[in-house]
């Protein structure tokens, strides 16, 4: 990995919008360009260099207190009986046996609490009675002195079942004849269908005219799988009830604190304010902390009842087989190009297998119908997904969000088109790019945009030209694809509130604390935020605080999702600086006699026209001396995005995020293994702020991504998860990278903090698709379907006699 | 103990001063009568009214987590190897055997550590080396794995003395034959003498000419011996330190958490702001936790060099033996009065038994001095103290600070001159007593006085005439004695701020945090907190969470201490509450199209003119509708308190409380068991705000200042404790209290909340005063000396032949 490399081909080409039909100036991308944004006026001294993670060596050193860590006076430990088929009848639930088991405190069941349904569309039931519908379902809980006596207690609760078939297709599932799967869904109600459990339908354009104009139309079907997020630490809560106040304390690992409080609250019919929520450090989230799962809920349920605190912590094998998935899903995409390569339609159909229950994961079509409306310039654009239940588990919210399955099927459709139509495979992406300006059918307006310059950077630096023209012959071929895609880069107006508060107090020895709204999952946010507060008041790294872990604390954020906490967060940490410069630049005006706002914030001191204060002497004049205040301020920062509308439409975000990758594969053609040999990616981030920071970010993207083109899979036979380790599910470890070369594209978006735009979900993107994309052009086959596995590569090779690269589908225009 | 009788009682007699030299009309107290305080203007709903205590119910089901329940991972246990003789050299400590038990992580000595000497005067180094100078002496610390093995390691260490002649007592100390005890003591720089740690003078007014007017003056010596705090919770510390980033992170039951960091971080040589201070729940203060003590950076330094979480707790032995005492002193006191009783002077000399190093107790002669110059009216006053080093252990600040030792000498000394003058004892308090306006000598300016009221309270609700007129003949003699006291009622201003800050957040769902720079060490601030938010914004208290117990969070506040909490922290809170009625009335009035301050806030409504709104729905209008702010302010205030001068004179507290109390003893002269039959008190505390709370106040300072007149004594052998247990120091238990009757005064002072006046050290201030008065009353005999113990009054009545009460000594003028 090749972090030197970083900062040097950081490049920032001309941003101008592609005349129409005509191929933009092509060579050597330019240097920066600053735009307009305030805070790009003066010289930068931290933004923009690398600061390690606040935490870092605490993480590396294993100091650092993750959940697994609490340790509670008199605590418990809880464990879940989860159902023993993912189709069945529960006839009799008896928990005598575990009950005289010594050490067990209590045992609760549904018929034990009273609770409501929770999840997205409130389908789900804590804890099941009558009918289990997934492998993964909950059906009784015990608290124990001990995790093994807990465990033990489970195995002896004894269940009867009537065993019932199952459906674990979403296509029988959509069938009149199929068995309504969850008794709670208002399918047939809303959508006409009893196990739709969610529908969502876009369009734009006329449909009918663009494919008319339309020279090449392209219709395939995609397959993707289902894959988790396989974090390091496994889901684990610690819960205190306190049986006086009514006043519960959770140690969580939840994305979204302020709305887990609003979900705990709901589902154990209990007031939001009155739960505490605390995080200690995570061991990953990528989305899968979005949604709260029954564990969490039950967790509580088990604490109220045995009046003391109780935690639980999965194991590696309930990690895989209880925690949430991306959502597997069949997409039929038809687009189409006129004569010149640009686009005229985009059409799609999807089936997502919503499992069970519906979580999150459901709504993913909020991001996906962003990527076929606006990834490239789409004139018309329809879009229908149906998430339909079967009897396999549920997913949940994944990095990505939906994306990377539509880039998947958008970026093959492209290369199929371009195949047809005889173009070059990345002038057909230039003409048709997205550019600074643009408003897009579904109305996000795209006040800066990279996508060109990421493009440009990728095609150059992968030496995309020489590898398309090397001999491909013997049992290795070469190959290298393209994949680019647009993403939120400004947090994204979901909930009725998409901001954060920040808190400022500077002590009377000059040292901030930082108390954030947003929280730290690992991205990285809470070393930005110190930076941010190290630029802009000359204050060291070692004299900053941020406080970021408790909600009785801190004030509201909406969480981590949607790529937003750099610039949500960041933003109103300028706001509040922006509130604490003016409180000390009137203190220092003041006890130096002169007038002026302009002064300098440098090393601790206070600077103007040649005389100096020492900051934390202004913080003790204004705490000691009349009128006497403490150096204290609040903000609050609420992004300039907006509600879509009914039909989906509105600029959704502050700003947007664009990048293009360019990978480069080697597929031996003995074993079918596909092996990435260097990834470019160049990416529209605003602007660089922690730039070893960002290249975390891309490195772990990318390892997912490139775990969901090749390796990774959750193998499934009705309902049963075959492959709950590591062992069998295949992930990405530091040894499979590849080389990472990385150019990130500022393009200084007034709407970011110093211009930036968020940047952690986009790494993995537009991965699988590139990587598809190489694989084609290295055999000139065509996989529609991931991960591509050596056994899927030696097939399609049996079937079809190889024909070298250089041939029709792939001609060197450029 | 009388709660019913509580509020019925509660009187308010008009406040008139006394005319010169003619007693008040004297009778039935009158009724409350309100000041000009604004606050008094409108109903009150909660404040007056009694209200549980917000962690009652945890601390009586033991639910509440102390410091001892702190549990950390990889936590170890030290323990601290104390002097074996109260005044040696060090010739060697021998670590090695020690160092070989198992479990054993590490040990210091003084020869390990950089450190600097602590204390009021830096003369106290954290562990000693070469001379020991007194049995409390730290000479090593371990930190092992079990608070067994680290006992069992301290025994193994082997320190081999040569034993020295101590002094124990001041008076030898002060002669020039004596030895230099603390060689960082400067008293031969500064005071003339290498033994006097510390010394006041302080004097006003024309002392010669009123002693020259002067009809009686009595000179006694008064003696008072060292007690202890005896907290139901021993000493504790948790101290984590973080090697990465020297951060240090304390569990502490400090009084003084933001002073604290600051002697934590001089002591250790570290910077304050990286010190965050845990306080949690604290099983008593009564000021044995305003200075730092040793063990507390012997703590730290173990975390540190053992690289993990270290614990201290103390056995109750080691508490008695190393834990903070009251300052023992002997009180040459010399008063006079005028032919009619009024007070012409006052001359004390003070020596007070420093111990061997000097603590915040040293400084009670600030607070003595007051009682001296200002208690009763004075018109010349000289005061002189000095604190001399000596081989005992040092002493440290208990509540009351100086003032129940002052008291007892100025109240004693009272009745001695009415006995030499023939006049009713409380007659010459009354004629002399403070009035409203009155500025004394001091400067101390008593803008509201309850005095006058206070003691004609008490008087009357004794049956003072009753009592004194029965015949007081056989086995059994009863008597009542009188006394009073003055003390701030306003915080006192001895740091650079007496301030404190409170930020408040309104949530979504109309819950109010109160993050308070206060803290609570049990003396119920908290509730009183809740409780005027309640008030102010008709929030109930299950929607209402205080939040005070961490530096990191918490805004700055200069500690428990001076009886300062729900006053200054009460006139915080009503600032803040200010404040975010301002945001609220703007957003109601917004939100409703009318123009209007005058919102009232009721039943988590706000109402005007008919309409009404609720208080959550106005909270998420301002966070979710434009311009988008969320519900929190920040306020900090300061009390109108001033300096003292170089001479000691000026206004130093926001206001003054006042007390009196009327205590009726029975003596059985066989036993010589003095019994506490009833305590009538009177207390100026402004206003009542949490009656429940207030009681809770007067019974605890009531069962301390009892066993400090009769029960309560250290007994040291040249330096050596001889009862360092609940067997041998006496203290009250619930079954030994006599009934309690208060009487509170409610003088509504404008400076304080609703009016109100500390409250919490007064009561005990006056008790043995009065009790010492009783006993002489009913015997007939004076004791200059505490306790008055079964075997004093045994030794005293065998070398008296008893009077009847009625004789000269005591004539019932009114």
């Amino acid at each position: 990995m090749l972090l030197r490399q970083f900062i040097k081909n950081s490049s920032n080409p001309p941003l101008t919008p592609p005349k129409e039909g005509k191929l933009p100036p092509f060579g050597r991308v330019g240097v920066g360009q600053t735009s307009n944004f305030k805070t790009m006026k003066k010289e930068l001294n931290i933004i923009g260099k690398s600061h390690q993670k606040l935490d870092g060596k605490e993480r590396v050193s294993g100091k650092a207190v993750y959940g697994h860590d609490i340790e509670l006076p008199n605590m418990l430990h809880g464990s879940i009986l989860r159902a023993k088929y993912p189709c069945a009848e529960i006839i009799s639930i008896d928990t005598s046996k575990a009950l005289t088991l010594e050490g067990v405190e209590c045992i609760i069941t549904a018929n034990d609490v009273d609770v409501n349904n929770i999840g997205y569309k409130r389908d789900h039931p804590i804890l099941k009675k009558g009918t289990v519908n997934c492998n993964r379902d909950e059906i009784a809980a015990v608290a124990a002195q001990t995790k093994e006596i807990a465990d033990k207690a489970i195995q002896l609760i004894e269940v009867k079942y009537k065993i019932k078939e199952g459906v674990y297709d979403p296509f029988e599932a959509l069938k009149e004849t199929a068995p309504r799967i969850n008794e709670f869904g208002k399918g047939a109600e809303q959508f006409g269908n009893k196990n739709v459990a969610e529908y969502f339908h876009y369009e734009h354009g006329n449909l009918a005219e663009q494919k008319a104009k339309s020279k090449v139309i392209v219709k395939k079907r995609y397959e993707l799988p289902r894959v988790t997020h396989a974090c390091m630490a496994t889901s684990n809560i610690t819960a205190e009830f306190n049986n006086f106040d009514g006043r519960l304390t959770l140690w969580s690992s939840t994305q979204v604190p302020f709305l887990y409080q609003r979900d705990i609250a709901h589902a154990l019919k209990m007031e939001p304010s009155k739960i505490r929520v605390i995080q200690p450090i995570i061991g990953g989230g990528f989305g899968s902390k979005l949604d709260m799962h029954p564990f969490e809920p039950i967790c509580v349920l088990l604490a109220k009842k045995s009046g003391k605190p109780v935690q639980i912590l999965y194991s590696r094998e309930e990690e895989f087989l209880a925690s949430p998935t991306r959502q597997p899903m069949v997409i039929d995409l038809t687009t189409g190009c006129d004569e010149n390569g640009k686009f005229t339609f985009r059409e799609v159909e999807i089936i997502k297998d919503n499992g069970a229950y519906t979580s999150w994961g459901a709504t993913t079509p909020f991001v996906m119908m962003q990527s076929y409306s606006s990834l490239y310039q789409v004139p018309a654009c329809k879009f229908d997904s149906h998430a339909v239940y079967t009897n396999n588990p549920f997913a949940g919210s994944f990095r990505g969000y939906g994306n990377p399955q539509a880039t998947f099927s958008i970026e093959s459709n492209i290369d199929l088109m371009a195949e047809e139509l005889g173009m070059d495979k990345r002038e057909i992406r230039l003409i048709n790019a997205n550019y600074k300006g643009e408003i897009t059918g579904q109305g996000l307006h795209f006040k800066t945009c990279g996508a060109i310059p990421a493009l440009k950077t990728v095609i150059e630096k992968s030496n995309y030209d020489k590898i398309m023209a090397a001999p491909n012959t013997g049992r290795y071929k070469r190959g290298v694809g393209l994949g680019s895609m647009l993403h939120v880069g400004g947090g994204a107006k979901i909930y009725r509130s998409d901001g954060c508060g920040t808190t400022l107090k500077l002590d009377d020895y000059g040292y901030l604390t930082i108390v954030t709204g947003s929280n730290e999952i690992g991205q990285g946010s809470e070393t930005v935020l110190a930076m941010i507060a190290m630029e802009e008041l000359g204050i060291p790294k070692e004299k900053i605080k941020v406080i970021n872990t408790d909600t009785d604390v801190k004030p509201w954020d909406v969480g981590v999702h949607a790529s937003r906490t750099s610039f949500v967060a960041g933003n109103s940490l300028l706001g509040a600086i922006k509130l604490i410069k003016e409180k000390l630049n009137n203190k220092a005006s003041q006890l130096l006699n002169v007038k002026t706002n302009e002064w300098e914030y440098k090393d601790g001191s206070m600077l103007f026209n040649g005389q100096e204060i020492k900051l934390d002497k202004v913080a003790r004049e204004m705490h000691f001396a009349s009128p006497h205040e403490l150096c204290t301020v609040n903000y609050f920062y609420e992004p300039p995005s907006r509600f879509q509308d009914k039909d989906f439409k509105g600029d959704v975000s502050g700003n947007y995020a664009f990048a293009s990758q360019a990978i480069e594969v080697e597929v031996d053609t003995v074993t079918g293994n596909v092996q990435v040999l260097n990834v470019h990616v160049s990416q529209d981030v605003g602007r660089v702020l922690n730039p070893i920071g960002l290249q975390g970010q891309m490195e772990g993207g990318l390892a997912t991504g490139i775990g969901y083109a090749l390796t990774e899979e959750m193998i499934y036979e009705k309902g049963i998860l075959k492959n709950p380790s590591f062992h069998g599910y295949k992930m990405l470890t530091s040894t499979d990278m590849p080389d990472v070369h990385f150019y990130p594209i500022e393009t200084y978006d007034e709407a970011g903090p110093y211009g930036s735009k968020g940047a952690g979900e986009a790494p993995l993107i537009p991965t699988a698709a590139a990587i598809a994309n190489a694989v084609s052009n290295a055999l000139g086959v065509r996989f529609y379907s991931l991960p591509i596995t050596a056994e899927k590569v030696l097939r399609a090779l049996s079937e079809k006699k190889l024909e070298t690269r250089n041939s029709k589908q792939e001609t060197n225009k450029i």
